[in-house]
């Protein structure tokens, strides 16, 4: 059975694909090149695409900094240093306006075409609980909206949003990852890297992914 | 009060930007580029922002032929000579797997830059039911979405996705849009135009176009 997988190059999205295909799915990850700040992300999701035998990755450029309005899409500094507890309360500034609704949105484009009902996002309510489209009740109504859209919907077909993480604590989704056999030196967390792609290692995703190894 | 207004550069939209103008909102197009055959309709677009007074205009660049599957982003051919009562059954071959959700997504990101909660849409139940992205059930499901999605819906506002045209026949489209001072001869419909921009005739689009100015 065909399902598209979000992937982003991160910790928690390599999960995520290593997960769907040990449930026996043909994996075709997407990533969306959307004006991030650095390439970093886009080159860690081809290595993790192909190490965990995706059966295709398509990469889709959307131009989001035509909008603005976040620090992963604009000038507006990434901000450093803040404990794992401030991390979670409150919407950050790397909050991008509408992005898992965008992402979702684009993936169901790609999962009708291919005549995948199952679309696999890496997302994560307890250390992001600051995002709103990271929650349950945001991909139940985006679940629901799908299957009003389409026609694939309408002729009985059912698309499922599956965030097989989204209760999970980093420690726990890493522990998931190796058992899957992961290679987390491939994937890349930073929201800040330095030019030649070494982490900042101050950022929230820095600081979630260090206190995450370490309880693992 | 700002608004995001989907401009497409067809009769619809330049109708639902000219109708949201009349309501006082301040109107912020948006026109997608999606891999479509012809660049005539973003030529169109273009025009009507500028004659309606839009207070701005962007083209923004998404590759949804990346996904392939539909006529109007791949090679199948569009459709001609169908009959008026034959365009309104079942889903046609110009559908684009999830379109209005894509355009939607993305006017919402949009949107929540500017700090507009209104986002206008062109579609239409009556005419083209056989797209299942253009039903009320499918607006309002999209808009419980958008609320839960975005920092803005979560902290109290409240998007709303009107679509003033949704239940008006061709004929009533154009009488209203006239009755705004809408140019129509600016605008652009027909799916399937020669490379100087002269409409085919024969589309679905082209059709409907020409019986709804003979109603009107």
């Amino acid at each position: 059975m065909k399902a598209v997988v979000l992937l982003s190059g991160g910790l928690d999205s390599a999960t995520t694909l290593a997960y769907a295909t040990s449930k026996g799915f043909e994996c075709h990850a997407v990533t969306f090149d959307y004006g991030q700040r650095h390439k970093i992300e886009i080159k860690a999701a081809r290595k993790v695409a192909k190490a965990l035998g995706a059966k295709e990755h398509i990469v889709v450029k959307i131009d989001l900094r035509k909008f603005g309005g976040s620090a992963l899409t604009s000038d507006t500094p990434v901000p450093k240093g803040r404990k794992a507890k401030e991390i979670g309360s409150g919407i950050p500034v790397t909050y991008v306006p509408a992005r898992n609704t965008v992402f979702l949105s684009l993936a169901l484009a790609f999962a009708e075409t291919l005549g995948a009902h199952d679309i696999f996002i890496g997302i994560n309510a307890l250390d992001y609980s600051g995002y709103p489209d990271c929650r349950p009740e945001f991909i139940r109504a985006f679940e629901r909206t799908a299957n009003l859209a389409t026609k694939a919907g309408v002729e009985g077909a059912k698309f499922k949003i599956l965030a097989p993480l989204i209760k999970m604590t980093k420690a726990e989704i890493i522990r998931l990852g190796r058992k899957l056999g992961v290679d987390y030196s491939l994937t890349h967390s930073c929201y800040d890297p330095a030019p030649d792609g070494t982490p900042c290692g101050k950022c929230d995703s820095c600081l979630l992914r260090e206190k995450g190894f370490k309880e693992a």
